[in-house]
Parts: C-alpha cells; sequence; structure tokens
C-alpha cells in the first residue's frame, strides 16, 4: 500500500508508539495498515486540525471524510439530539429518511433527478456492492469494467474490480480494465475517445467471455489511479457503455458532495446521466452512512424479485448525521470554498513547480489535489521515493497528506472542505520547506 | 417475506399514513419493505418502548439491535463526549479501538480468546462478508454449507448464502444447505449426529463439484430457520466442518452480546471453538458497529496477501458506542435478565398453550423465543395466517413482534434485553387476549 508504515521497522520510533503498535498488532492481527513511516498517535480533532497525545497539533490536508472540519458542532448537535429522540431501521415509516432523500434527489439531476430513489447503506463499499448486484439482475450479465488502478470497495465483489489492492488481491475473471485518463501523458482533449474505444474492446471481449457488461463504475476524479480531473472525458465512455447495453455507476464516494468544487457531484463535470450513483464518505462527516441513487429503470427488476434490508442503513441517526452534514456544506458554501482554496494551492504548487525539477505536474479539480514528483520532467519518469520522502516529511513538520497512483508518485491532497487561507498558506510554506530540504 | 405490508393495499389506512408511505416508495424505490399490514410510524423510544406521531405507545419486544434500550442515556453520552473529541480511521495509532479488542478477546475463549484478533467493520453483513474472504483465502476454496432457510446478509456474496431471500435471489453454485436442527419434530438429542452427517455428505458433494468446502457459516438460534435453540447441536457439526478442511464460522450477530441468557455467546451453548464469530446488531446499541474476531492461523495468509481497510468501521465513535453498550450489559447484568425474564416468557406462553391448540412449540434461550404456530398439534402442520394474525393483532394492541420460519409460522420475540417484568406480564397478556379473540 502506498505510504503504509512497515511493522517490522519499530526501531526508529518512540518507546511508547513501539509498544502501542505492538498492541495493535496483537489485537487487530495483520491486514490492518497504519500510515507514514513514523506513525501519527491522535488523540483529539477540531476543525481542520488533528492533536496528538503530547499536544502536538497537525495541519490535516489528507482526511475527506470530516468534510465540514473534526468535530463540526452542527453535526454533533443533530446527532445528538437524534440519538435521544429514536435510532431504528426502515421497516417503521419515518419521516426523516424521506425529508433527506426528497431533498437530495434533484441534486443529480438528469433521469435521476426526476423520478430516481435513494437506498441507504453504511459504507462506500456497500453502496457500490449494491449497485453492482442491480446492475447485474438488471442486465442479466456479470462483466464489469474499471479504471487500470481502480479502489472501489472492501467486499468480496467490490475487492474483485478493485486492482489497487495489488497482484496478491486477485480480480474477478469478470472484471475487464481500461486506462485512467491521464492528462499528464496524453492530449486532455483525447482523452474521453481513448477511453471509450478501450471500453468498446473489452465490452466486446466481456461479450466473447459469455460475461456480457453489466456495468462501467468510474470514480470521476480518479483517486487511486492518480488523481486525473479533466472534465467531458467520460461523456464518449458513457455513450460506448450504453451501446454496449451496461449501465453507468458514478461512484461518487470520493467526488461527491462539493469535492470537486465546480458541481455537487464529480461526474456533472462530464456531462453525464448515469444509472447508478454511490456516495459515502463525507456524507455524513465521519457518521457511518452510505447511499445510492438509481433510476427506477435500473431497480425495478431488482425490487420486485429481491428485497433491500441494510440494519443501520438509513437509521434515523445516520440520516441526521447526513442531514446536518449536508446543511453546513450548502449553508458555508463549502463547495465554492473547494473551488477558491483548491485553485490557490494548485497555483502555489504550480509556482513550487517553477523552482522544484521534481514536481512534473499539480492537477484535480477543488479540494481533490494531485501532485506528480517525477525524476525527470522530460522523461516524465515517476518518482515514488521522493514522493514518500516529501509525505513523510511533511508529515515530520505535522502537514498530513498522502500519496497515490499505480507508481506510489502522486502526492495525494484532499483537505476538509473547510480548509482555510491560512491553511493553504501553512500547507504550501511546508511543502516549499520540504522540497528545499 | 415474512410480515411485509403489502404496499398495494393502501385503502385501509389513514390517508396520513397512506400518503407518508407513497411518498416512501417514491423516494425510496421497490426494494424496500414495511412490517405488519398496518404499518408503524414511529417518531420516538425510551428503553423498551416506541411512540408514535399521536403519542401512541407501543411495546418494543422485537427490537434485538438496541440491546441496551432504545435512546440509553450511558450510550448517548458516550457518543455525544467522543464525537465531540475525535472521530477518525484506524490509519491512525489510537487507544480506544485497541482497548475495547482487549476487553472483548477473553470473552470468545478458546483459541481466539488466547491469543485471536478483532477485525471492525460496520454492518453484519460487511462482518459475514470478510469472515468468507478470509475463509476463502486461508483454505483456497470457496464451498460454503449453511442451514435451509440462513440468513447470513446483503452484499453480493453474503445475499448467495442467505437462502431466506427468497427463491427468486439465486444461491451460488458453490453454497450447499442442511437441515436446521428442527427440535419441534426430531429427538434433540439426535440433531447434532443429523446435522453433522448432513455436513459430511455436502462437504463431499463441493469437493466432487471442485469448489471444496471453506466454511459452514451458522446462526447458533437459527433465527431465520424458525428460532432452534438446542444446545450442545453444533459440536459434531464442528468436528464434521474440521475433517472436511473447512474453517467454522460462528455468526454472532443475533445470538451474540448476552441475548442467549445462558452464554454471553451463542455458539458457547455448543461448547465449540470456531475459527471466526461474527458481530453486529445490538453491538453499538443502533450505532453502525460490527467485527469479526478471528484466530491467528485463520488470518494469517489474508493478512499478509491483503489489506483491510473499512473507512468507518472502527472509528473512534463506534467504537465508544460499542464500549458503553458492553459496559451497560456487563454493568446491569443483562445476560442475567435475559435469562430470567426469558425463562418467564416461555413459561408464560407455555401456559397458554394448555389453553390455545393453536401453539404448537414453545422454544428458544434467553430473550430470543420462537412460538410455532400449528393447525393441528398431533401433525404438526404449520399454520402461518394464524402467525401473521397474532402478529398484527399484537400490533394493533400495540406490542410489536414478529414471524419467522420457512413456513412463516413462528413467532419472533426478541426484545430489548432490558425487558422488565412489568414487560413480560403486558406481552403475555396481550398474547392471551389476542388468542382468545
Amino acid at each position: 500500500m502506498v505510504n503504509a508504515f512497515n511493522p517490522d521497522s519499530l526501531a526508529h520510533l518512540d518507546p511508547a508508539l513501539a509498544h502501542a503498535i505492538e498492541r495493535r498488532t496483537r489485537l487487530l492481527g495483520p491486514a490492518y495498515r497504519l500510515f507514514y513511516q513514523t506513525p501519527v498517535e491522535v488523540c483529539r480533532g477540531s476543525g481542520t486540525r488533528l492533536f496528538d497525545k503530547q499536544g502536538g497539533e497537525y495541519l490535516d490536508a489528507y482526511n475527506n471524510v470530516v468534510s465540514v472540519g473534526h468535530c463540526n458542532p452542527h453535526v454533533i448537535e443533530a446527532v445528538h439530539e437524534q440519538m435521544s429522540t429514536l435510532c431504528t431501521h426502515t421497516r417503521y415509516v419515518q419521516d426523516g429518511i424521506l425529508d433527506y432523500a426528497e431533498a437530495m434527489l434533484p441534486s443529480f439531476g438528469g433521469r435521476i433527478g426526476e423520478t430516481g430513489h435513494m437506498m441507504f447503506t453504511c459504507t462506500g463499499s456497500e453502496a457500490n456492492d449494491l449497485a453492482l448486484r442491480i446492475a447485474k439482475h438488471h442486465t442479466g450479465r456479470r462483466g464489469i469494467i474499471v479504471t487500470e488502478e481502480a479502489y472501489h470497495g472492501n467486499s468480496e465483489l467490490t475487492a474483485g474490480f478493485s486492482p489497487s489492492l495489488g497482484e496478491r488481491a486477485p480480480l474477478g475473471t469478470w472484471v475487464r480494465r481500461i486506462p485512467a485518463p491521464d492528462s499528464y501523458r496524453h492530449d486532455p482533449a483525447a482523452l474521453g475517445r481513448m477511453l471509450a474505444d478501450a471500453v468498446t474492446r473489452q465490452a466486446y471481449e466481456l461479450m466473447r467471455a459469455g460475461d456480457g457488461l453489466a456495468a462501467f463504475v468510474a470514480d470521476s476524479l480518479f483517486s487511486s489511479d492518480g488523481v486525473y480531473a479533466s472534465p467531458e472525458v467520460l461523456g464518449p465512455v458513457a455513450e460506448a457503455v450504453r451501446a454496449a447495453g451496461g449501465l453507468f455507476i458514478a461512484d461518487e464516494v470520493q467526488a461527491g458532495f462539493g469535492r470537486s468544487g465546480d458541481r455537487f457531484w464529480g461526474y456533472q463535470r462530464h456531462g453525464i446521466d448515469p444509472d447508478i450513483v454511490t456516495m459515502g464518505k463525507p456524507m455524513g462527516n465521519g457518521f457511518p452512512v452510505a447511499a445510492i441513487a438509481v433510476t427506477p429503470e435500473a431497480v425495478a427488476s431488482f425490487g420486485s424479485d429481491m428485497r433491500y434490508f441494510n440494519t443501520f442503513g438509513g437509521n434515523g441517526v445516520a440520516i441526521a448525521a447526513a442531514r446536518a452534514t449536508r446543511e453546513v456544506i450548502l449553508n458555508d458554501n463549502l463547495q465554492a470554498n473547494a473551488t477558491r482554496i483548491g485553485a490557490l494551492l494548485r497555483d502555489g504548487i504550480s509556482g513550487l513547480a517553477n523552482r522544484f525539477e521534481g514536481i512534473g505536474d499539480v492537477r484535480g479539480a477543488g479540494l481533490y489535489i494531485g501532485v506528480e514528483m517525477v525524476t525527470e520532467r522530460a522523461a516524465r519518469s515517476p518518482d515514488a521515493a521522493l514522493a514518500a520522502r516529501i509525505v513523510n516529511e511533511m508529515r515530520e513538520r505535522r502537514v498530513l497528506i498522502s500519496a497515490t497512483g499505480p507508481e506510489a508518485n502522486v502526492l495525494k491532497i484532499r483537505p476538509p472542505l473547510v480548509f482555510s487561507d491560512a491553511d493553504a498558506d501553512w500547507l504550501l510554506s511546508t511543502l516549499e520547506a520540504v522540497l528545499a530540504a
């Protein structure tokens, strides 16, 4: 995993931290990973800040879950009030879930905005798993096309089409991959056609294998592929998917809820009308709540043949968290803030690129930023070692970012949407100091 | 689905409720189901009570999620305090998750109690999905054996081995089924051997199909099979599973956390030492938190080849909810309460059986009770219509229960563990009145 701590290397750590990590391995086992060469031990959060046990203050430029800020009081209050009133499931009639769905649905536009439905889960993985179950049932097929280094979840089904989990996590035989829209190495204007042609080819292969195309799934910011944000790319792709008889699933777990700045949903930067939209991470600012939005056509046969029940999904408290988070995003104009601060960060990093040869490309949308590090600009050759050094040096200076991409050489910067001008200054000056060091 | 409202039948409803249900269908689509011929519209909960908009008070004898009572103040306070402090994920070092795992692990006894690990998810479905992924990776096989009418989750993988979802939800080709331990129609002393022999036969079939046995999975109270609680039955089954090279997964989503009265975990009533234990529903009293506990051997290869990350799973607030819920269960002796009140309810219903021929069998453990309704006692012929009438008549009198089993004729009574003597009296007197009517 990019930016994973190596648990065999404890010697350089403070004894108390080394002890905590040994205890963690003993209690949680071998499948958990920590971030950074020196993991961060957190015990308090506020806004864009995290604090360790010694009171050390960190600038959080990585956590997109706490979109409206760590410990946002409006969300805390909404959860507390609802927990003190009622917390139960969707087999009783309750207003809150209906009010939330009614408020959200128009935001999707297109067919979902007109007559779509929302269904509630607890995690983005569950949302993607459900979306695929619906797509497979609707089409009677099982093939799935994703991008080269996609991540869509941790369930058996979604892990099966999440190549970024690594070569030892086998993909389903019914999975085909297409390139990510690498705007650094290709003409951005040609990307849409390039991806659409790849979809057409892979859909043909799925047909030949007897699987057929159930769905194409993409995160419109291509987070684990290395962060690519050229707009309009997915338009031709959606046409190719439809021509092959598949559903288009927009995985908005990363890009949604205003993160991309330009639009509330990332796929809207591509002018497409998906059959299913999945969402999660920032939806309840850390409260486990996620969902899908779907056209009536896509879910009709699933709804009559099957049923869907998720004990905690859409319970009163989950909905209260989601409602409050949405209110803060809208009332505090956080989408506009993402646009403004995102541009400021990209401009600042582009400025640094004039002085530091290692910065090959600066890209992104809103507050989702990728900075590609290279050994040599002309060759665009990935420099994973440099990216890792920067991420860990930033962490030593208490600014939290990470890295991504198939070559692990792309800095990943995606702070809470409440990131301020002063936060951006702090991040930029620290990055400058690290690059200079 | 047993006890599902028929949305085509709105004419008998109060216009406001009919409107709410139409709105619900429009916003949430066709895959959601409501309970009862006249659905319940809830807006407040407290202890063992739910309240509707008009202030009508219901006795909740069905919801096993709110194990320590609706709106339990200790859990509310713990969640509020942690939400006000920090809510973030498992890639930073945090004490809470380790303290919780350390407190919990000894409760499992056996190999897990000695050296096992806990891994955190958000839902029971995710826990079972993860458990199966681990079992498949460990064994290199994919076959699964479950009971006839089992339910284990809503993900693609877990729905594939959940026959209770109905005939239109196809099972995986790698699934084989064995009978549930029907203590009403078989000698309880013979059940263990009967099930073990069936496992051996089906494991052989899986081997012949090239799948092999990865795991046997069972809920030790066999909730969706009709509630069977004979102890010791799973001992011979576990031996047969091990002999066939599979893992034994104890699905404790229903039976765990003291529900069965006798023991903290339901599988402990069977004297077995499972490879993986999965848990969910009551773990956070409604907060979305779930987990698995696993032996180091079972998870070793999964942990080195794969990684597991669940954005919300085991976050600080989820752990706070789980910690507080556990504290209430232990401090308020709710396991003992489940034993005492459960026995009182079963005795009371057995008493009613002396006067009402429709009651064929009363069974269960702790506060998980099944009452099998029959048309004729001698023939033990299931009476689903009578069970449905009772469930709906109880609901009209504001006592909430449901029904289960392959023939939908078993009353399912599983109240919060804080159910009191007075609550039991209310339930019994209402049941008596309904049976008399």
